[in-house]
């Protein structure tokens, strides 16, 4: 982690802590240099990463503001921390752990046909289902997994046992009924909404390297999406 | 628009009319600034800006490539462009124009209790109703609205009629089933899937002055979302 995204993050617990609402104005470029001990390029990149990420704006001539952070219980559809950094004592079930080449879309999304890892899970927060998660890991980019990984975070192991960036996803989304079988899983009845997800990550280098359909019950998932301020 | 704004629309337009495709390498900065004619100030604002867009990633050392894009017939979720930019033949049915408070939540997307005007429209694309629209706009931000701006682009009158700048936005998200009244609407059956979304957009002082709940067809509406390429 570089050392303006340590401060970024530091500048959302101050956020946080503080308690601070929609509109409420942040210290100044000064005052941060002094509060983090840093200077002033890592404060302004800092202010970048977190207007980029909407957690902040800056009105010209007046200084940078907070905005609205997402209401308890909603997911961020493009933030890409993952689930554990939102929801509380979410549990992993692998029901599936295999190898083998993805189907259409899937391997379209990946710009490959070689063979993966296959590992289908079950998403629980306090025991409820809320998403049912097949994905393909291509094998040459990702040479190791184990049903071990699959049941923690696959992305904690990718970043810090691999050493491998990831950078940037893509999302294809729908909404359309359950199949009887995802229905058994959700714990829901057949026809009942859901949102579809086809979700791909890439490396630093631009390689995909993870392509998964995301089937989310509906009673159980809530979303939102804060736009990042264009400002540059 | 910003110079850069400018050019890094001309740089999107390049890479369309090239057809250019996941990783393919852009044109050197030295290339691009010969190329629009501009400093390379200019040129890596938008590039930073495309980055941001999720319309290019960079490879430190190795310069700068084209991600994937949406796929025909995906609205992108986060970029506020509209639908118009995206769809082919829409159409706008206002079906009430009138003046009112807005209630829960949206009274509190607005963080305000002022009357606003109500405008409920159906969008249709080549005869298909795509999403149903119910928003509020604050009369203290938007002091003149008719039913003919509403038949058309609301956002095209805010920015060139009032010469207001529409800045960010933030979208809260869940799949249901439609009530009775939406199904009419939307074509569909009571009880058939939806996806509903609550968005507030706010101006460049990060004033909220349009809140709307849009409730979209199932059958004729599908999404995509392209994250930020977070290095800066």
């Amino acid at each position: 982690m570089k050392k303006y995204e340590l401060v970024a993050d530091k500048i959302k617990d101050y956020i946080n802590k503080e308690q601070l609402h929609h509109g409420d104005k942040l210290p100044t470029i000064t005052d941060l240099m002094k509060k983090y001990q840093v200077g002033k390029s890592t404060i302004l990149q800092a202010i970048t990463l977190l207007t980029q990420r909407g957690i902040v704006y800056k009105v010209q001539g007046s200084g940078v503001f907070v905005r609205p952070t997402g209401q308890d219980g909603y997911m961020s559809l493009t933030d890409n921390a993952g689930f554990a950094h939102v929801l509380k004592k979410p549990t992993t079930e692998v029901i599936e752990f295999s190898e083998k080449k993805a189907p259409k879309p899937i391997s379209e999304h990946l710009h490959s046909n070689e063979e993966c890892y296959f590992i289908k899970r079950l998403r629980k927060q306090d025991g409820k289902p809320f998403v049912l998660e097949e994905s393909y890991y291509r094998k040459s980019i990702i040479p190791f997994m184990s049903k071990e990984i699959a049941e923690g975070s696959i992305f904690d192991y990718i970043r810090e046992g691999l050493k491998k960036e990831i950078r940037f996803s893509d999302k294809y989304m729908r909404v359309r009924k359950l199949t009887a079988d995802e229905a058994k899983y959700l714990e829901l009845k057949e026809g009942d909404p859901c949102l579809e997800v086809y979700d791909t990550f890439y490396l630093a280098n631009g390689t995909a390297f993870d392509s998964s359909k995301l089937v989310y019950n509906y009673k159980n998932s809530k979303f939102y999406d804060q736009s990042s301020d264009d400002i540059i």
